[in-house]
């Protein structure tokens, strides 16, 4: 993408309104624009990373031998009313008349739609196990939006649901999810410590939100320090292996780890001195299995080996998208910007030309843009007329992780340097060596 | 994918509530659901032919120049008292309040929201020409909802909005939009025949609906039959080149092609009889020169090089996605069920095993669904334990244009049976020619 075609409306002035630096680096690096409280346009920029972290997901999830589908924002009341959760659900909810004067819904969440999904086509154990997610936007009408898109009223989740014959199936649908989160966290460059959350009047150890440690954290969090030794699932675990998943979810809370509201002191205190971890997290993900609560009201049953009619257990499995966007900001930045986890950057190379219309610079950036694309890189090619400072100031804003950058003096004896914008290093070198670098 | 892991929810009877028979085999196939009226959830395979079209939609806007961003689906009533449609929009809008009794509503289009981002950065001619598009859901509050995704209440839409400082510019972005239709809805295969549509009090030459012919269309068109023979602009149309893409555009709008509201009865009668085509059409694009019509309420303006400050040109071009799909399947379809082009299918292959179980048959089905997947073919492995009269029927139905059909005697010979969907023909062939002609 050549920067001169291209639309990144950088802020030079920091914004007065945002309170913590992911969200002044998205609003200064043209990401966001707020339209309304609380609801944002994802401006090319952030599109770009946003597209990246759902891919993700979706791989991890389809991995873990999850299903895609895509529900409505809209939801008629009535299911809702099934459930016994539309009156209890209280201001949060934006609730609408159609035209009709029909009682509609904008979903903060699909429990009832997905349970009526499957209670309309699925009837017996022989279709189980069964998990269907989506990646769809929600609306949750928050008193006190803020942080940017980090608490936002429109906001997009990844809500995956798992459909089980038994408790233990239920348990194993877990323990998939658990590991899929644990390599999707990963996969976008952050530590995701599962910690034990409230499951409610169900009871049991099957309720986790997964937070990354940041400053600027809304959780107050207390854990062992090793959990940021602990190994990553491979990419070729057997998610059908019922022990080895179980044995992964052991390991992994084996450990104290809970958020304030689960905090036990007595147990914490347990902890030797230099291995307890106390610091502030971002929730990314929650986990949760509630057995029968929407089955059992709405009617999902199946027919067992028994030939009787079973409700299912259930349990749902949420990541927001358009928060781990800035919450791996908040992980991953310096005083000059973004510094983007190579899985996310919305490009993979910026090439800098200090001389646009200079014969040397021209011909060696437009070969290193076009042998660049053709490797299956993305360049964001600076070819503006911005002053050098600019140039340079805008390329460690945005955050990609290599910048090339091409003078009219070392393009005419054929070199280049080469930025690594986390670690500030630069190297002069050829073209070709260039190349073979940034392709190997 | 294997079957037995799958949801794919066919129906056995026909579905008494639709009326078309895209319709019919959407909701037969499982591809979508109902939840409200005019309000569907996309299942698994029907998401994935909703991803395919989306992608070719994707890959054309951005071959054309224009950049891809993402608004919300909420808007603020106060952007739309600005360009005066929030009273004139009538009940197809739906009005919602929040919490705060602000007054909202579900974006039924988005010129308002563009303008006020373009407004909001962009300052200087220099910037221009700019072509900001997303793909969104939409609501519109039609009276009467029908033929399933064909018109729903809630739909997705990529809609694009062009910027330019002059008219003669603001027409050549209008053709980089009518090439890449042309180019989007050929390769979705389709042919779609542009026809000129009212641009009400503007007026000019620049408003376009492209449309599908079909049988069920909901509009009368009349048209030139040589349209049908018209080449479609090549991947490698420089749409930079003014000149080139005019002549494309005066191509083809040199013939007479209109819908009913359109319509000339003398202009139509002059064209020799064996010429005229005279048939219903589907709507699945609609592109639009609006010159001023948002920006000077909505002080949308850049300097000129002449440094005065100038109101944009602005159009939008729209192309519906949810409804392309039964679109395709109005277009494609036997009695058996759909016949999907090989860009939009949702698997490239159909792998039946009539004896799982059987050594010989898991072998070789094994042998191919692996090997298939390797070479990055999207396989549907029918695994079931279903009569072999009924994985035919589903194959059928589903309409993947290869089917491979693997029985225990041939299988246990190394042979397997091909079936291409579209022609019926059969072959009998050895497992390494059947991998050869599949991946070939």
């Amino acid at each position: 993408m050549r920067l001169s075609r291209y639309f990144l409306p950088i802020l030079k002035e920091n914004p007065k309104e945002a309170e913590i630096v992911s969200h002044r680096l998205m609003l200064r690096t043209g990401m966001i624009r707020q339209q309304s409280q609380g609801i944002y346009s994802w401006l090319p920029l952030g599109k770009r990373v946003l597209d990246k972290v759902n891919a993700i997901i979706r791989e991890e999830q389809n991995r873990a031998g999850a299903i895609e589908l895509l529900m409505p924002t809209l939801q008629s009341a009535e299911l809702w009313q099934e459930s016994g959760r539309y009156e209890a659900y209280g201001k949060e909810m934006l609730r609408i008349k159609d035209r009709q004067e029909r009682p509609m819904l904008y979903g903060p969440t699909n429990e009832e739609m997905i349970t009526d999904i499957f209670r309309s086509y699925v009837k017996s154990y022989k279709n189980l196990p069964l998990n269907l997610y989506h990646i769809q936007l929600k609306f949750r009408d928050e008193i006190r939006p803020r942080f940017g898109t980090m608490r936002s009223r429109e906001f997009l989740m990844k809500d995956a649901y798992s459909f089980d014959l038994t408790l233990e199936d239920a348990i194993h649908s877990y323990n998939k999810m658990f590991v899929a989160y644990l390599r999707t966290f990963a996969r976008l460059g952050v530590r995701a410590i599962p910690m034990r959350a409230d499951t409610g009047p169900i009871g049991g150890n099957h309720s986790h939100e997964f937070i990354i440690l940041a400053e600027t954290g809304e959780s107050e969090v207390f854990s062992h320090r090793n959990f940021i030794e602990f190994d990553i699932p491979a990419e070729d675990t057997d998610f059908d292996d019922v022990a080895g998943l179980q044995a992964i979810f052991d390991k992994w809370t084996s450990l104290y780890a809970a958020t304030s509201e689960m905090h036990d002191e007595a147990a914490f205190s347990a902890i030797a001195e230099g291995d307890r971890l106390s610091a502030r997290g971002i929730e990314v993900g929650h986990i949760f299995y509630f057995g029968t609560k929407y089955s059992e009201p709405m009617g999902a049953k199946v027919q067992g080996p028994d030939g009787k009619e079973h409700p299912v257990h259930m349990g749902s499995y949420g990541i927001g998208p358009t928060r781990l966007v800035p919450a791996i900001i908040e992980a991953s930045h310096d005083e000059n910007g973004i510094i983007w986890p190579e899985s996310v950057t919305p490009f993979d190379v910026v090439l800098i030309s200090m001389k646009p219309g200079d014969a040397a610079c021209d011909s060696v950036c437009d070969q290193l843009y076009r042998e660049l694309g053709n490797a299956g890189k993305d360049v964001l090619y600076d070819d503006t007329d911005d002053r050098a400072g600019t140039k340079f100031a805008t390329a460690d804003l945005i955050g990609v992780p290599v910048q090339v950058i091409v003078g009219p003096r070392s393009a005419a004896s054929g070199e280049v340097e080469i930025k690594n914008r986390k670690t500030g290093a630069r190297e002069v070198m050829t073209v070709e060596a260039a190349m073979n670098k940034l392709i190997g």
